[in-house]
């Protein structure tokens, strides 16, 4: 923004409040504030304004949205809708990294049972160890619980593999079988333009007819 | 977002809300709302929540930001930092589409009159015309101040050149000269990798040393 904007501007801070977002760089951020400053210049006082719209979204997030105790799913509510509904299966855990996964998982309609989720993944290198995920919440959970198989599905990268092989490593003890999702061609996708690592797996994870 | 998150969830609104912004899809508007939602998890009730400074900072755009009587800029005062400013030069006009514009062109230093925003361009295929524009406000302003020179800065595609076309037929008769940005090479373009209309305009308006 042109230096002229003094600092204290409604727009300058907007852009910095703004710019703390994922993957809005100063640009974005800039350009967002102006569209917005503009819509609300355009909306007559009875018409819904888009900048007090987002702020009372907002707040409302920040007022309502807590993590489950039971699955650290977010939920609204003293437990999530996964968590309270008593049509799933308890007897089978799907560990995901981001309550994003949760929803992607939830959308296959493929699994019917219950949640936990980590928020990240073991990475070393970032500082971040199984203490810093909610790994103590998921053992009490497993301890407590007639969990007769534990699905991680974590990412198929450097730290999503890390985590698995980490929770494999101290859920089998507790008698729990562990399974990790396939991992393979995606359907839908040519070898051809497949890259080594995923064709390599494909390979080795071949499955007999 | 998956369809067990009921419509009245804080995060599905505040996803509708970001939905909103230009250039911000489903996708993008429910990882951010996901993103505001566990950072806000992660703050202590004393460090500052990203939700709820967004919000503050959306409120006090609403409250406070105001287009500019003079010149149509956005400011928070009853005129902008530009129209306050003694020290420009009231001869000289600058007309841009969007208050960026003006910002990019204050940025380059090499202006030191005023501005008047017209808040977008004449586009007939969208309905668009000098009306819809803050062109009654120009010729106004033009009527009632000494102006010498109204230097037309709208963009160099179908609508900016229409609307320029436009200004300088009805500026003209006030005997006020009308200029129009130059266009053609880029600092730094090298012919090669030119567009061909970028080119063309730049023989066409080809200078003599």
């Amino acid at each position: 923004m042109a230096s002229f904007l003094p600092n204290t501007s409604p727009l300058t801070h907007l852009t910095a409040q703004l710019k703390r977002l994922p993957g809005l760089g100063e640009r974005s951020a800039s350009r967002l504030a102006f569209y917005i400053a503009r819509q609300t210049q355009n909306q007559s006082s009875h018409a819904s304004s888009l900048a007090r719209d987002l702020a009372k979204a907002l707040i409302d997030v920040a007022d309502h949205v807590v993590l489950c105790p039971v699955c650290q799913n977010l939920c609204t509510g003293d437990q999530c809708e996964i968590c309270k509904d008593r049509g799933r299966d308890d007897s089978m855990l799907c560990v995901v990294e981001h309550v994003q996964d949760l929803h992607a998982v939830e959308a296959t309609v493929a699994f019917r049972g219950l949640y936990h989720v980590l928020h990240g993944a073991i990475a070393p290198l970032d500082g971040i160890g199984p203490h810093d995920l909610h790994i103590p919440e998921l053992m009490t959970r497993l301890k407590q619980n007639c969990i007769e198989e534990v699905i991680v599905a974590t990412n198929t990268n450097v730290e999503g593999d890390a985590t698995a092989l980490y929770l494999s490593q101290i859920i089998k003890p507790l008698g729990i079988k562990v399974t990790r999702l396939a991992s393979g061609i995606p359907l839908g996708g040519e070898l051809e333009y497949l890259d080594q690592a995923t064709l390599g797996r494909a390979l080795n994870e071949r499955r007999e007819f």
